[in-house]
């Protein structure tokens, strides 16, 4: 049996947990969830429903589930104990970011996916203020650092790096050349190619489903 | 020089890394930031001007910055080698709970909160759905749970603890009997109890200022 059960599908925003599954080398077993055919095996792990949703199998049938992409990425870092976990140092510009991506940088891309547009009071109230404000946030720390925690490459840099990725391709995210160049660097990692070359091989089966 | 300087404003929900700041028993200096007066200080550390931000000093003049009220959380038990930060075997709950409550719970509670409703089609492509939703996975949990890593409080219960709290105080979450009892238990805490103190005595400054 493989150590984790990963519920995914190729076309949605799981696809970031698969990344992160690649640049750990874990030992997963993927479960395609198409909107028609939820299987119960993932409403017992996720009463929600979503994916990604990961199942962590111990000994027995004792298990964990962890949902929530950001979250997923941090906890296979830690799980494997990988070297893309953040060193004591690196904590702070780890979670400090991290916490950015799945919360503001998310709030008002899917915002304005929406067209859901807040007003100058309502800017004061948000956690993201605009979209704009977000951007020059991250513009200005990748005008300075590579990477989220600085030189080095770490499980931050899947997520953070996915959302600028995903950003700058769907127009969702205004270009700033720092933002294109920290994704071109996050996109020329082998875990993240690799996932781009599994992730089609699924593709028919979404498609016939859907 | 105290080991923290903590950005902060007693009307908002920096008031949560407050909370935590009391469970670490950190050491701290608060500076009280007003809409209108922003000091060099604190956008020197973080150029969206949000509180809350946290600065630690290290020797010298080396320095952390942490912002995002969750990572802050999260980033004191760890600094302060807590007994509130995840054990090894509750890294699964802890994760998964501290970016639900700042991605989905955030987010939907947000949207009511300014009138932004997803139509049925736009359900699908949030990542909360909707907070109909995103609080009966929240009531499915401590229906059957005492707080997020299970009997035992955690740094993860200061932030999903005071979103739920709010949550119901505010009237943005629907109340049930899971969440009110979880609520009760936090608001329970003696750092708790201590924060809504220190706040109180802030609370002229911010008035005369505002």
């Amino acid at each position: 049996m493989a150590k984790y059960t990963f519920f995914t599908n190729p076309l949605s925003r799981a696809w970031i947990a698969w990344w992160a599954l690649h640049e750990v080398d874990a030992d997963y077993r993927p479960v395609i969830v198409n909107w028609s055919n939820k299987p119960d095996e993932l409403a017992r792990a996720n009463p929600m429903g979503k994916v990604p949703t990961l199942v962590h199998h111990h000994e027995g049938d004792h298990i964990h589930v962890v949902t929530e992409t950001a979250a997923i990425c941090h906890y296979l870092a830690e799980a494997e104990a990988s070297e893309l976990a953040p060193r004591d140092e690196e904590r702070a510009d780890y979670f400090r970011w991290l916490f950015f991506a799945a919360g503001p940088v998310e709030q008002a891309t899917t915002a304005k996916t929406m067209g859901f547009m807040p007003t100058p009071e309502q800017e004061v109230m948000t956690g993201f203020g605009s979209l704009e404000r977000t951007v020059d946030t991250l513009e200005s720390w990748f005008s300075q650092n590579a990477y989220v925690c600085g030189d080095r490459f770490t499980m931050a840099d899947v997520y953070v790096g996915a959302q600028v990725d995903w950003g700058l391709r769907s127009g969702t995210m205004p270009k700033r050349d720092a933002l294109a160049r920290y994704a071109d660097a996050v996109r020329s990692r082998d875990a993240y190619r690799h996932t781009e070359a599994v992730c089609a091989e699924f593709l028919p089966e979404q498609s016939d489903d859907a």
